[in-house]
Parts: structure tokens; sequence; C-alpha cells
């Protein structure tokens, strides 16, 4: 069932990238006095709602730097804080651009690419995900993003859209996440799938579930132990 | 004027990979009784009309891997060539996939990212990019293609879209090309441009002019020597 997949195409956010841990730690060093981790998952939880209010066309296309914006100018005043200036919320606002990789997915990574297209699927925009790679050094075979389909996952275009530009079959792209709702949405469109164990993406204080689901075919710890199923 | 560039945005035909020898050598070593030389210039002669078609509205979006194929499609016949199973033809118009870089290509491009992000922008599709990029070594960045834009060059919207993708202004993007029309476009769309002089573009047999148009901020005999006159 995986000989035939030519294509990983991984979700980032979470599954190769530390967003709580590196947005938590930016917000402490700055001493704005909030608490970083309650305004990291803040930060976070209003993101898919915003998403959403692009998808239903209730707002037309934007772009995940715009909505983290517009996310965080709502925080600022909802936390107190109202001193930072324009260049500070600009900088602040990239903080998405700078995370932190998990310490298995550089090298995880550039063992996939030995067998396969390696390539992100990320509803993060193109500057996101090619500022974010220069940071932490993922060695991406190519950068695809929502902005590339102008829709966000789940919507299956972004899934078909993988294949399309690889002129393959859906079922010769393998989606690898931390989700399994992202991972569902990707088996319904025709792709294989791959769980990624990441119980800390909330933070060690908040461990997830990361229970297997026999509807992925693979089912791995970290990226490594993915290269390790995929002989790479 | 260079202080303030951010972003190296090459093209790729001709400036990065050799076109002209790698399709002229698969050819050849096809021994399909037909000249190398002669049928990659003329495969290569009938990509612009096809792009000026798509452009004008004639025809809809249609892919360069697409454009090649119907370009190859008359080729074979003009040139007497009705042997070739259809997977022998997917296999040929791949051929696109698998050119080979200039010798200071790669090595260039690497010391270029220590203080620029370096993206491709041509009008290849991404899937092609992504696969040559494998192919050849090629270490980008970012892969930006026609395909994002929906638009060829000399379209302004791809020229613009860099800009745009990367949060920066015009003036941030430095366009780099071995064609005097594709830097002309740039500059009028607002980026600065450095010309790269690849004489044998065409073959040895067949130098082209390669003397300086003062309009382009640098001139570069080759990769490598952009990154000199970069401080890379």
């Amino acid at each position: 069932m995986t000989q035939q997949v030519k294509i990983l195409a991984f979700d980032v956010f979470g599954t190769v990238v530390d967003w709580h841990g590196s947005v938590s730690r930016e917000i402490d060093a700055m001493n704005l006095g909030i608490d970083g981790d309650t305004f990291a998952l803040a930060w976070r939880e209003g993101y898919r709602p915003a998403m959403q209010r692009v998808m239903s066309g209730e707002t037309g296309w934007t772009l995940i730097d715009d909505l983290h914006r517009m996310i965080l100018d709502g925080l600022l005043e909802r936390f107190g804080v109202r001193h930072l200036s324009e260049a500070d919320k600009c900088h602040l606002n990239r903080v998405w651009h700078r995370l932190d990789p998990w310490p298995d997915s550089v090298h995880g990574l550039a063992r996939l690419k030995s067998r396969f297209m390696v390539c992100s699927l990320s509803n993060g925009n193109i500057g996101l995900l090619a500022d974010m790679a220069k940071h932490a050094g993922l060695p991406w075979d190519c950068i695809l993003s929502a902005e590339i389909f102008r829709a966000y996952k789940p919507d299956p275009a972004t899934y078909q859209g993988v294949a399309r530009i690889f002129d393959v079959r859906p079922e010769q792209v393998m989606m690898v996440a931390a989700h399994q709702d992202d991972l569902a949405a990707a088996r319904a469109a025709g792709l294989r799938t791959a769980y990624i164990e990441r119980p800390y993406e909330f933070g060690r204080s908040r461990p997830k579930d990361v229970s297997p689901d026999p509807a992925n075919l693979l089912h791995a710890t970290n990226i490594g132990h993915l290269a390790d199923l995929l002989d790479c």
C-alpha cells in the first residue's frame, strides 16, 4: 500500500514545528506581564474560526498572516496590552514565521527526501512557510500552501491540488499530520494518511490523546520513526 | 542600491539550467535518427508562441508540461518520428523535468542563500520545477512559478506577485536572468535586475550576445560571480 506513494505532503503547525513552545517562549521573553502559555493557546484558538469565515464566504480570500494579525489585535486588547508600537505588533505577528522545529523534524525530512518528493501542505501562506523553512532549516523539496489553491484545509481542493500539481493519482500522495481531522479529510479526498504523535503540541502540562486510528495507513511516534516505517 | 534587496527571483530555463545541452543529449541518446541540436531548438522555439496564445486568451490557462507536449507532438510528426509509444512520449516530454544545471548554479545559489531569500520565478509549472530541483540539486528556498499567478512572464502580475508573496516592496526583489527582455519587464514592474551571461544557451556553435545593458543594476558572468558582487 505504501509502494505506490510518491509524494509526502506534511501538515506544518504542530506536526513539523512546535508552535505552542515557540510562541509562548517569545511572549514570555517580551515581559508584557502576560502568560505566554495562555496567550499562545488563545491566539491559536482564533485561527480555525477565522479560516472558517473565509471559507464560508463571509470574508474574501485572506492570508494567514492577516488572520493572525486580526486575532492578535483582539487579544492584545483583551489582555490589556496597549503600549506596543505598530512595528512591535508587526514583529510579534511574524513569530509564526520563526517557529522552531520538533527535534526530529529536520533530520527526518532529510531522510524521507531520499525516496519521496517531500512538500508542505499547510494553511500558512507561502511567505510564512518560506521564512519558517529558512529559520528552522526545513529541507522541503517544495513549499505548497493553501495560498496556491485559494482554499484552506480541510477543503478537498487542497489535498487533490497536491496530486494535480505533481500529475499523480490521489492515492500516490500521503498526507502526514498530527491531527486526525486533517487526515480524515485527506482520506475522503483519496489520499493515503500517516499520523505523527505530538503529545505536547499544546504544552507539557496539557498532553493530548495520540492513540492510533486504524483508518490511517501508518502511525509514527515522530518523523524519524516515519522514515523507519518507509525504509528511508 | 543592492542593500535593500531581500529576495532574489531567478529565471530558470537557460539561466540556471542548460536546456539546450540537456534536451539535445537526451534526443541524441534515443537514436531516433534526428539531430538533437535541431530538435531541441525547434522544441524551445514553439514555447513562446504557445504561452502567448494562453496569455491572449486564445486558449484557457494551460501548464508548460501540456504546452511542451502539444509542441512535441507536432515536431515528432514533422521530423517523421512515428514509432514512439504513448509512454515513450510522456517520458520524453518530461525531459524538461530533468535538465542539468550550469556548472556554477548549485554552489552559486547555495552561497546566495546565506544573505537572501532565493526563489525561482519561472514559467515552468510547479511539479516540473520541483522535479528539476531534485534532479539537479538546486537548493531553492522556495519554488515560485507562473502556475501560482496564473500568468506567464513577462506579465507584470508575475514579478509583482513575488513582492506580494514576501510582503516586500517591488524594489526589494531582484530578478536574475540570462534574458534582457525578462529583465526589462521586471524593471517595468518595479524590480531590480541582474543579468547572467550564458553565451552557450543555444549550444556551443551558436554563441549569443551577452553584452551588458546599463539598465541592469548588476551584470555577472555566472551565478558564482553574482554571489561575489553581492558579498555572499
